[in-house]
């Protein structure tokens, strides 16, 4: 365990293919362990399980994670030369939270880019910008963000004051505390760890929960600032994705996100 | 039955949790069944057993998928008021062909289009255009093009002709023969029915196994032609996405993919 992330998402073998986490307070929001949190803890389990990183770890999320002890139950369905294939299922004793279904491979194959048709945005310096805090355990921002670091990309920032940009965009750096390295675990937690870029829209819309989300890992990021990019086309027929593109402090693609949420009707008022 | 596509993944049920179908002769891609079809055939089980409608399925290819029988084995992990969670293996004998996790609801809960970020493109009358057809059963493009009415956009066909645009777009319309309509299932059929968009480009790829594909279906398509929209951004580190976008004939958004394909090194020569 290097930091405080590794610890609280740390997994320890309890059976032939079930591993136990316990998950301490804080990494929630509102009540609700973050969706992070719990495709981090799982992936854990899966890569110690395979032998192999997350290559493409997709979770659906049955119910709310809670804080304290969760199991991993693992299956491995096809181990190859180049690729292992595993499912999972996260659960708090009887209760299934979180189904998983992954593949996991060596990310260090192939350093080639050879087609990058979109460019990191530009950025001011992180250091310049305000840390995101949590004044208290149930407000917004929720506690989690006070166990990370993350800079809201100043342009989108305005939302937390009440002014939304006007438009479904969410971008942000992030890095752990304490210079805790990230590595394709981390960037499992960094796929899911920011609020909805709807939030940044005028529609009244306070909560849309994650139905499912994949996240493809390119490359495990050079050590420095993550930068994440997320927006959101369609809300329509009562859902919405998120897609999102992470890039590491030397320009490179090193994750990509996509999220189906539940757009709850606003309640009749 | 009726039509030909739900013929060819038409399933039935030979066990507690397991379904049974026959793939026909040509719906394959030089001798692999085409993903879609694995997808689509999977995707009936899955809703025979879930009682729902597909609104996220991600499949994992483990192993290519032959033409004769096949077995699928679903597993539902739980199924709430608005969704059922089910998990699945589609395999010929003992060899898990493909792996499989969706959430399966209602897609006709909430019809309204609250956010539209991005605009169906302008397109000319799929009438108007060229019947993509196969030669023969072992060339290009591959015989299951003949089972499909696909449409290439005229920008995007030079590629057929050794002309590729130069760019990795890939956009094409598509319905079924003689008039069958496209449903959920169907949806399935067509979110892996286009050749990848990085033959449009002069990278020298020409295979691009799938690792995963993730499909979104938001609404079942009113009568007449989908347009598909295809694009690859990133091609790194060993790996590319496919990102789609299905239109209905009403100019709504009635399906989202992202797929994570493997790029082969070129051999050396």
């Amino acid at each position: 365990m290097t930091g405080a992330f590794a610890a609280a998402t740390h997994v320890e073998r309890v059976g032939e293919s079930t591993w136990a986490a316990e998950i301490p307070p804080g990494w929630d929001v509102l009540g609700a362990v973050d969706g992070g949190v719990l495709l981090a803890i799982a992936g854990r389990a899966m890569r110690a399980a395979t032998g192999r990183e997350p290559v493409t770890l997709t979770a659906h999320y049955l119910a709310p994670g809670r804080t304290g002890p969760v199991e991993v139950d693992v299956d491995v369905l096809r181990s190859g030369r180049t690729f292992t294939t595993a499912r999972a299922v996260l659960r708090q004793g009887d209760r299934a939270v979180t189904a998983l279904l992954g593949t996991f491979g060596d990310l260090a194959e192939d350093a080639d880019v050879l087609i990058q048709a979109h460019e990191p945005p530009a950025w001011p310096d992180p250091e310049t910008l305000p840390r995101l805090t949590a004044p208290n355990d149930d407000g917004f921002p929720p506690a989690f963000v006070n166990r990370i670091d993350v800079r809201v990309h100043p342009e989108d920032a305005g939302f937390y004051e009440g002014r939304p940009a006007g438009r479904p965009v969410m971008r942000a750096c992030l890095r752990l505390l304490d210079d805790e390295p990230i590595d394709a675990i981390g960037m499992l937690l960094a796929v899911d760890s920011l609020p909805p870029p709807t939030f940044n829209t005028h529609l009244p819309v306070n909560w849309t929960p994650t139905i499912e989300l994949t996240a493809h890992v390119r490359a495990v990021p050079v050590p420095g600032w993550l930068r994440i990019d997320t927006a959101t086309r369609f809300v329509s027929h009562g859902r919405l994705e998120v897609d999102g593109v992470i890039w590491d402090s030397a320009d490179r693609l090193v994750a990509q996100m996509r999220q189906l949420a539940l757009v709850p009707r606003p309640s009749a008022s």
